[in-house]
């Protein structure tokens, strides 16, 4: 499917970031769920002209915004991206493969935490939150990643390229058939339901037990929670995020791949809606004033 | 009167700024006319979890907003401001004096137009939109200012210190009594109510014509309509804009004076709600920041 502006996230920079190309009548792709936006669970009053509201309120008027002014939107996951001559593709958890000009990462930032014992003394010791960044770590050697959903499956895939052996470890299994089925495919070891209660070691990680009692001698923890963050996006592109996962743009928004924009949490701190917004829509301005100068 | 954070400017980017310093407790007092806001009459629907709503609405919030978490209101138009050592000085046209340590210029910017033949033509050549920029170019000369609020008398008192005579020309005048006799003490020669229909020369400015029929000399005109802009008050305090009047910012809204930040419309463009609250949103989060900083 071609579209000429893709958004990948769908909270409030990517949504605002929707409004503003679409009234711009280009073309554009929300890939996300406004359910798992940061915003979706907070309550909100510090939001120019809002009195005290929900953010799953605010979510939901955005997304009826958004296709109001023509954005159409998929309530999937991102697996990959890739530039392929002058479009970026996004690959999708129900295989679909979307094609834009332009493409704007409004993902947020994960500050998903497991919080178990030896998360925070081992993390760079063992402990990582990024496969795609620490895959080639370990190589020949056991790892564990622990998630849920798409994040999680697509690095078990990933690290079997390295690794000797790879356990998944979830509470529940929450991705699209085709995707699980790509894990089997791989021979990754599912562990589920299941989930750690303590990540081991001396200086370096040496082993994974789980809240049943079970142990696991694994030297890697990869700690994937959520969907697949801009980060992880941001490197399949060629742009390196700072260690915070910190995706550097200028004032118009653009990262330094020619086309690739990013607005949002993913951009730095303070984190607060009133700034993704403002970013979302600098980032929708000027990624469609991007594609009607190609056009013209 | 003292504070900690002083906001020019109380459109949605300066009352989104003094949201967010005055959440981080600090002092906070925002000055100028809601009313006056370029967003008081906009019908909104391009804002991010609002449905279509009417400027002045969301303005009215805004205040009730900034005055919960404790910020000041000061319906007035600022006439000057002065850094003394390490504060910011602010005069009012109610003969009001503010000092804060940190100061966001948030004015948003003058697109007002007169409108009438000759003013497009003489640009540059006689027409001016900034007093303060080019005064001095006019030593000796005949000027006429145009406009019937603070900025034009503020504007008339400055260029009698240059000008061998200044006209003041308004269809009403809408200005503090305190100014008004400044106006009178300064010898400025107030025509009101009148109204410029044309400005007349030939490669230069050689005259106005007023709508009565009246013809005035003049070799400049200065258009001076709404209140003191960002651009003015920045030169004040040593910033010089660049020729479209935009200030220039770095990503956390400080200008390259010490204290000073801006936001809003007069940072560049696009011109839009959501870029305006962002940005206020940024700057009052690093201008509690600053302010906390210095207390340490």
């Amino acid at each position: 499917m071609d579209f000429e502006v893709m958004i990948i996230g769908c909270g409030p920079a990517g949504l605002q970031a929707a409004i503003h190309a679409a009234r711009k009548k280009v073309k554009v792709a929300v890939v996300g769920h406004p359910g798992r936006s940061g915003l979706n669970k907070g309550h909100i009053e510090n939001y120019f002209g809002v009195q005290k509201t929900e953010g799953a309120q605010l979510l939901a008027t955005g997304v009826e915004q958004a296709k109001r002014f023509g954005a159409q939107l998929f309530e999937q996951d991102v697996l990959k991206v890739e530039k392929a001559e002058d479009r970026f593709v996004v690959f999708t958890d129900h295989d679909l493969e979307l094609r834009a000009k332009v493409l704007i990462l409004a993902t947020g930032i994960s500050r998903a935490k497991l919080n178990v014992e030896g998360e925070k003394e081992f993390l760079g010791k063992g402990v990582s939150y990024c496969a795609a960044c620490d895959a080639g770590f370990f190589r020949g050697k056991k790892v564990a990643v622990i998630g849920d959903e798409s994040t999680a499956a697509t690095s078990a895939i990933l690290l079997m390229q390295y690794a000797s052996q790879v356990h998944w470890i979830s509470r529940e299994v929450n991705v699209a058939e085709q995707l699980l089925e790509k894990v089997r495919r791989a021979k990754v070891q599912l562990l589920a339901p299941s989930w750690p209660s303590k990540i081991m070691g001396d200086e370096v990680v040496k082993g994974l037990e789980l809240k049943d009692g079970q142990k696991l001698e694994v030297d890697g923890v990869f700690i994937e929670l959520g969907a697949k963050g801009a980060a992880d996006l941001a490197l399949e592109l060629g742009v390196i995020p700072d260690p915070s996962g910190t995706i550097k743009v200028n004032e118009n928004m653009e990262t330094e791949v020619q086309g690739l924009f990013a607005c949002g949490d993913v951009t730095g701190q303070p984190w607060q809606l009133a700034r993704a917004v403002g970013q979302g829509c600098i980032a929708g301005t000027n990624a469609a004033k991007l594609v009607r100068k190609e056009v013209e």
